[in-house]
């Protein structure tokens, strides 16, 4: 088994270590090998995502990711921009389905800007998909038929690409509360009336799911009013970019919350995919072991679970991560005082 | 000075009636014609936006809106669906500017799903771009290279359109707290790359505004973290929609939100434009005389302000329904009896 270590940027090695040395403590025989990805890599080799980072990549089971993000690098042509690296390793290994859970951890209710009560009851799963959309269609400038210069970027899904991410948010509504909101923009767009004709043909195939439809902005209310109301959501890359992010900030602690993107290949005990924090590289606190590293630590449970197979580690780390939470060990983010290491130390003692 | 009144659908009729009440409480010498809008008129003459309803409006200072919805409707073809009449409304119309106030009213914070301290740090505008982006472009169907079916729609945005609409957010700001925040995603969408760039060119004849660019998932997430930190957020037609609904519901009362879209024509006193309710045509409860009537009250006063030039019969009304808020008479949407023309009554007894 073989995890390919990209740290990335700002805090994305810190917290990065924290994890790598959670995984070891488990003395799972997992070999890890590192390489530079973001602006790091742009910086050393010319690229922010360089085809060794690829190769390693592509010759293991799972990737762990920190993250990218480098003020240096923001006045670089786009293709050569740190976030290039995500969006790349997204796309060249079809890392088509964002996983991203949110739910209050135990007692840090009172962390949210919503009401307690409201933020409590949060417990819900976005399915992003990350391989199509406006992302990743043609684009550029262009001039208009007055002689202006024009921005443009062409977004479309097609049958496949959505087949693919229903069956994902299908088969996690079956494994959860067997609720499916599929969100779009169908009284506007024709890409979400694709979107919306394929869901409706794919729930077929699960007659226990309660599926329903929501326009993008009647979600967005709904993430403030009654987060507590969705079990699992499935949308396109460019809302669930936006509702992902809303819904983890509902929650109060984006210091605390991983992610997956999975991909279609099959590992020998299950699915290839990376796993990241939800937070970014936070260049103004970077180095100076301040980073809460749970959501990186988290981040790896995801991984030894979903990437390969070891879901008693995955849970083992989870309690322990739960524990010291209940302990009160809190990073800044969450208003305590310990820093990137103690955090650390703490799950490790637990473990 | 002539409004047109477009009731609507579902509660746009009881809600717009009391407005229509409220204005002429005040006897300021405006002739009001109504004509139909959305589902009833697609049902009596065979289209959502009829060409009589459109030379009416043409022929008006301003548009008293109610709202379009109608579950009837709803297998239609895209093009006679009832929203189909906003779209084209705001279109052929030039209505290019949306502003929609999110401010919570003095002793109504404990209705927002967020903490009383932070929804009672919100006052807000958001200024949202009603004439481009994906929402206008070349869309439809077409086979992929694989064969497959591929809905696509081209998002775009060119110089004039965003300077148009900058301009109308700097100067907001200007009036305001002299803060504007332009949100984007311009780290993917080179349409974002165009409109940042504009944004930056227009700042130049507005030194004295403190501009700042957001990524639009980061602007959701700071919508739920701190929303009173913003002062005027522009943005395009999509992330608008997203965003405006997003904080009308930090609120906690979308039944009292307002909203103007106004056009470059000139009229008399001020600028032609469109005035509704932010909420929808509700039409569970349509016909009941249970819709709070607030938002459309409210949206009477911004058109008198905006289009006609009566800001001090805009001030008149605005103390009114605040005196009548403060009071405690509220509609079922805020936990209180009160039915719809009882709220108007209480306006009406205010004034
Ligand atoms: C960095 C950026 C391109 C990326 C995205 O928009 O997908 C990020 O916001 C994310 O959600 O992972
Ligand atoms: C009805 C719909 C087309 C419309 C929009 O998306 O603009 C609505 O959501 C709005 O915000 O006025």
């Amino acid at each position: 088994m073989k995890i390919a270590v990209l740290p990335g940027d700002g805090i994305g090695p810190e917290v990065t270590r924290e994890a790598v040395r959670v995984i070891e403590a488990l003395d799972l025989g997992i070999a890890m090998d590192e390489a530079l990805v973001g602006g790091c890599a742009y910086k050393a080799k010319g690229h922010p995502l360089p085809a060794e980072t690829l190769d390693l990549a592509r010759a293991s089971d799972a990737i762990l990711f920190g993250a990218v993000g480098d003020p240096d690098c923001d006045a670089l042509e786009r293709h050569l921009r740190p976030e290039q690296a995500i969006l790349g390793l997204r796309k060249e290994l079809t890392l088509f389905a964002n996983l991203r859970p949110a739910k209050v951890f135990a007692g840090l209710e009172s962390h949210s800007a919503l009401r307690p009560e409201v933020a409590g009851a949060i417990d819900l799963l976005i399915v992003r998909e990350l391989n199509g959309d406006v992302y990743f269609g043609e684009k550029g400038f262009r001039q208009n038929a007055k002689g202006e210069r024009e921005g443009y970027d062409i977004m479309s899904y097609s049958e496949s690409e959505v087949r693919r991410i229903a069956h994902v948010a299908f088969r996690a509504a079956m494994g959860r509360g067997k609720r499916l909101c599929s969100v779009d923009k169908a009284n506007v767009l024709e890409t979400s009336q694709l979107w919306r004709d394929v869901i409706v043909e794919v729930a077929k195939d699960y007659p226990q799911v309660e599926l329903e439809h929501m326009y993008v902005d009647n979600a967005a209310m709904q993430l403030v009013r009654a987060p507590g109301k969705f079990d699992v959501v499935v949308t396109g890359n460019l809302f669930g970019d936006i509702l992902s992010d809303q819904a983890s900030m509902c929650v109060g602690s984006i210091g605390l919350l991983a992610s997956a993107s999975l991909g279609e290949r099959q590992t020998a005990h299950g699915t290839f995919g990376l796993y990241e924090p939800i937070h970014g590289s936070a260049p103004d606190i970077a180095g100076k072991g301040l980073a809460n590293p749970m959501a990186t630590i988290l981040s790896a449970a995801m991984l030894l679970r979903h990437s390969l197979g070891l879901a008693q580690a995955a849970d083992r780390i989870e309690a322990a991560v739960a524990a010291v939470l209940a302990d009160g060990v809190l990073g800044g983010d969450l208003g305590g005082t310990a820093g990137t290491a103690e955090i650390g130390d703490a799950v490790l003692a637990k473990l």
